[in-house]
Order: C-alpha cells, then sequence, then structure tokens
C-alpha cells in the first residue's frame, strides 16, 4: 500500500511537469443538488486528464533507474501521458492499441511524439505485447493503475483539493481501474480523515461496486458504458485494498444521466468534459448520495471526448 | 462619443454584478501562430456572454431614473442579459423576439425571468414593438449596441485586460454593431495608446470593414454567417466614430476559417465559445494580421451555442 509519504514524494517529483487545475464553481450546479458544488478541473490538464500525474511519478523514476525506453497497452488517456512524459525526458514510447483503433487516438499519441503499435482487439493480447516490448528494449511497462507510484501520482490530485478548498466536506471520484481513486483516499484519509470520498461507477460498468459488496475483487466481463475510460472490468490487485480499507461509499449512475450531466457542463459551464467524468457531475445532481448543504468537489477527470463522440451525446 | 471616465463609472456601476473573467493561455495556439496567446473568456461570463456588462450599465441607469420596466428586442445573448438585470433589479423585462425564435432562446430569455413577445420576422419589426412598448409600460428600451451607457459598459472588458496582463501588445475584438470594439476601443487607447486594437468580421458580413474603407456607414443587407451574433448589416451612428477615430485595422475570416477555429477550442482548449467568438481565434490561427512574436489578447465574446447547432459545427 502507498501511503501519505509516498503522494508527497510524489508530488515534487511531478511538480515541474503538471498543472495546478482550477477549482471551478457553478451556482447553477450548486442551486439543483443543494449543495455547494466545485469541479476540480483535470480536463485543463496537460495531456488532457489526470494521467500525467501518475505517468510522469512512474516514468521520471524508471528512467532515473536506467530504463532506456518505455512501453504501455493504452490508446485512451493513459497512453497519450505515457507518450507525452517519455518525450519530455527524453527516451522513446511504445503505445499497443487495439487494430481497430480510432484514427484520432493514434493521432494524439503520434503528435506527443510516441509511437504506435497495433495488436489483436483485447486488452489480454496487448498487455502482454507491451510487456514483451519493453523487455526487448531495456525498457519499462508502465501499467494504467495498478501500480504504486502510478497511484501515489494521482494521489496529489487530492492534496491540491485540501490546499484548494479549506473546508470540504465530500470528494467525488471517478473509478475505473482505482487508481485515481485509490490515490485521492490515501491522500485525504491520511490527513483529513473527516472529509468523505465517494467514487462514482456507470451502472453498465459496476465491478467495483459489486466487489466491495462481496468483498473481493469481481470481474463483470466487457461493459459498453458510454464513459469509456470507466470499461474496466475489475479492480486492480493494489487499488482494491486501498478502496476497501478507506472508501465511505461506491455510488452508481446510468447512461442517460451521465449524458444529461456531460450536456449540462458543455450548455451551462461551458465545458468540454469526458462522458467517463460526467459521472460525478450525475453523482451529484440527480443526488445519489444524502448530502445536502455540504461542500462538495466533483473530480473532472480528463476533457478527451473526440469530436464525433460529442455529436453523438448532444443529438441522441 | 464616449470617454475613459464613463467607462470607468461603468465599471464601479456593474462591479457587484459581472465576473471578472479570467484571461486563458494556449501554448498549442501560442506555438500556432508566434505569438503569446491568451484568451478573455467572456464566455464564463454570467449569462453567458459580454452584453451583461453593457446591459446592467444601461438598465441600472434606467431604474435609478425612475424607469418601471425595460424592454429589448433580442432574441440572443443581449436579450437574456436585459432579462437576467432586471429581474436582479427587480422590474419586469419584455424582449420582442422574431415569430420563428429558436425554443432554447425563448426558453433562456424565461429562465432569466424575463416575458417573450414574438413579433414579425425582421429587426425593422421587432425594434420599433419593443420600442413601442416600453413607451406603454413606463419603461426603457435597451438597444443592443447603439448607446453610450451600452457602449460603456462593454469597455469595461478593455479595462480589465489591461489590468490582468502588463505587457499586451495588440487585442483582437469581434465586430457586429461596433458596442464591444467601442467600448474596447475608448478604454485601450485613452490609456495605453501604443496598443494594438484590430477588429474581426466574418467575410459575409464585413459592414464594418467597408464602411471603414469607404468611410462612412456603408449597409450590406442580410448575411447567412454562421458567427450569429455578428449578423448585423451596418455599423451604429455612435459606435462607428470611434471606431473610425482609433482602430488600427478590421481583419476578415472565412466561414471555414471560423468553423476550424471553433472546433480547435473546442478539442483543444475544452471550452465552449460561439462560432461569433470563434472569429478572434481565427484571426489569430490563421495570420490575418504581420503580428509576430507580441503578446495577444483575443477577446472570447460569449459561450452561447444550442447543442444542435454545436453538433452542426463539428460533424461538418
Amino acid at each position: 500500500m502507498i501511503g501519505i509519504a509516498d503522494i508527497a514524494a510524489a508530488r515534487e517529483r511531478i511538480a515541474d511537469t503538471i498543472r495546478q487545475t482550477p477549482l471551478l464553481s457553478s451556482r447553477q450546479l450548486s442551486a439543483l443538488c443543494g449543495n455547494e458544488v466545485f469541479l476540480k478541473g483535470e480536463h485543463l490538464q496537460k495531456t488532457g486528464s489526470f494521467k500525467i500525474r501518475g505517468a510522469t511519478n512512474k516514468v521520471r523514476q524508471a528512467v532515473q533507474e536506467g530504463a532506456e525506453s518505455v512501453t504501455a497497452a493504452s490508446s485512451g488517456n493513459h497512453g497519450q501521458a505515457v507518450a507525452y512524459i517519455a518525450h519530455k525526458l527524453g527516451i522513446p514510447a511504445t503505445i499497443v492499441v487495439p487494430e481497430d483503433v480510432a484514427a484520432c487516438k493514434r493521432e494524439a499519441i503520434e503528435a506527443y511524439g510516441g509511437k504506435v503499435e497495433t495488436c489483436g482487439l483485447t486488452s489480454t493480447q496487448r498487455l502482454p505485447r507491451a510487456i514483451e516490448l519493453a523487455k526487448q528494449q531495456n525498457g519499462v511497462f508502465i501499467p494504467p493503475y495498478d501500480d504504486l507510484l502510478i497511484m501515489a501520482g494521482q494521489g496529489t490530485v487530492g492534496l491540491e483539493i485540501l490546499e484548494q478548498l479549506e473546508e470540504v466536506d465530500a470528494v467525488f471520484v471517478p473509478v475505473g481501474g482505482g487508481g485515481l481513486l485509490a490515490g485521492v483516499l490515501t491522500a485525504i484519509k491520511e490527513t483529513r480523515p473527516s472529509v468523505q470520498v465517494i467514487g462514482v461507477e456507470p451502472q453498465l460498468a459496476s465491478d467495483t461496486y459489486q466487489s466491495l459488496q462481496q468483498n473481493r475483487p469481481v470481474s463483470i466481463g466487457a461493459t459498453s458504458t458510454i464513459a469509456d475510460g470507466l470499461r474496466t472490468s475489475q479492480p486492480g490487485e493494489l487499488t482494491f485494498p486501498v478502496l476497501q480499507k478507506y472508501v465511505d461509499d461506491v455510488v452508481l449512475v446510468t447512461e442517460e444521466e451521465i449524458r444529461q450531466s456531460f450536456c449540462f457542463v458543455l450548455e451551462r459551464m461551458k465545458q468540454v468534459i469526458e462522458p467517463s467524468s460526467a459521472t460525478t457531475i450525475a453523482a451529484v445532481m440527480y443526488e445519489k448520495t444524502a448530502l445536502r448543504g455540504k461542500r462538495i468537489v466533483a473530480i473532472i477527470s480528463g476533457g478527451n471526448v473526440d469530436l464525433a463522440a460529442m455529436a453523438g451525446l448532444i443529438t441522441r
């Protein structure tokens, strides 16, 4: 398990790379749910998501230990983040993506200086290939969430929230593999344990919710939620124990609630967020907890949504 | 004509209503055009556009002078702004809109507490009706731009820019009726005349560009630019002399340049802006001036674009 010291160390290690993202307030959203609501804007983070925090912490450490290259298996935010930081640190990154990768995602990785390799259609094919490539190239494989340095890097979001907002009652965190939630939980519960930390999952990808109920990691198979960053099929081996230890609650939101929340933020707050991030807004707007009159932060994990997908979401 | 004192007075009069909007920076945009570029984010202003500045200055003054109601002839940002501030000051507002008004625009006015009245299909029908209504109701008609208090209110954007950015070489301003440009010109040229101020118009609505060339107000008839806030057919009687006196240049942008700039800001900066505001980004991105290595501000005048229109813009 990680501790608060790991997150503090991560913060120093990534300070010159990442942005301290703003806390955005919305009176309309606050009025709707009867709480004072702030959005932690990681959509305004470098590479468009929080993933650059963990990736920077991990890749920088790898370089210090002599790694000459890195690999990752992700066509999404994690892949882009690894490509960006490797390029910045002057080593090559190979990002293994599925054969049916969207052109815009391939281009984004390449624009950040990463090399793209296609492999199969499922993560069970990509993962071994990325690990194998790392071995061949005297490199290090950078996992998306189930890694202590990755978790510690993501936890810096939690530290920033506590510093930016003196009084905070609850923080809502989107849950995919659980790296962000495990990091934020550690940052918050080991410094201000009275702050509630609530995970949010799509109903269609409720692996963490079910795992916590059954007190063991449960695998749910493939899911099709529009929150594409949260389509993991089971919690991580390293992240799950942290969630078990610290999380106050995990709540579920429907696809239509995610879509409506996405449109609300677009129309009213003039911000482009990912459907994965709209889950925390949905949890707040559709009152998935009993919190009223509280000061709440919803973490917006990223803003990378391609324009075709956006058009689909707003015209449905 | 207005002077800097009028803008300073406006600033005090509207201080407790409006937001000081942020200056957003974009390294990608800066790199693209070889200048250091900042966006003045009036899309994050109350009611979603700068129009609340002039409207507040004018309506507050009207109320002080005994007005019991206000009217306006605008289904867009001006109508919403007048409805909002009248409601806040406790007097009724009637907003005259065309019979074919989009449902979302009608709803936005009503959501801000305004009464909607439909009249004809053209502004030559709506304008007299709004003026007549004001007379009947012991009220004041609030014009969209051709008014000294409106111009002074819009000018507060210019003052804020000078305060927020110590060194600034040039400011790009979208031009419709010219109220924002006249106000910003007065604010800047009467305090820091070395700062260049450049107006931006769509090629399809180049009434101000043509008027300046011919040294008299030219009317261009109806236009169909996607920059719907800039579809005025000729400069204002009060705004035009200010433009003639002070403006450094007016540049033109194409519909496709506007669309591409809109998508750039959406995808890369994660901000929702109006097509009218994308004109200033287009002028910067497509290098419509010879400025290089300079510190530039592009004014984002608003962010009110309905979702159907947005879907059309991003899938074209």
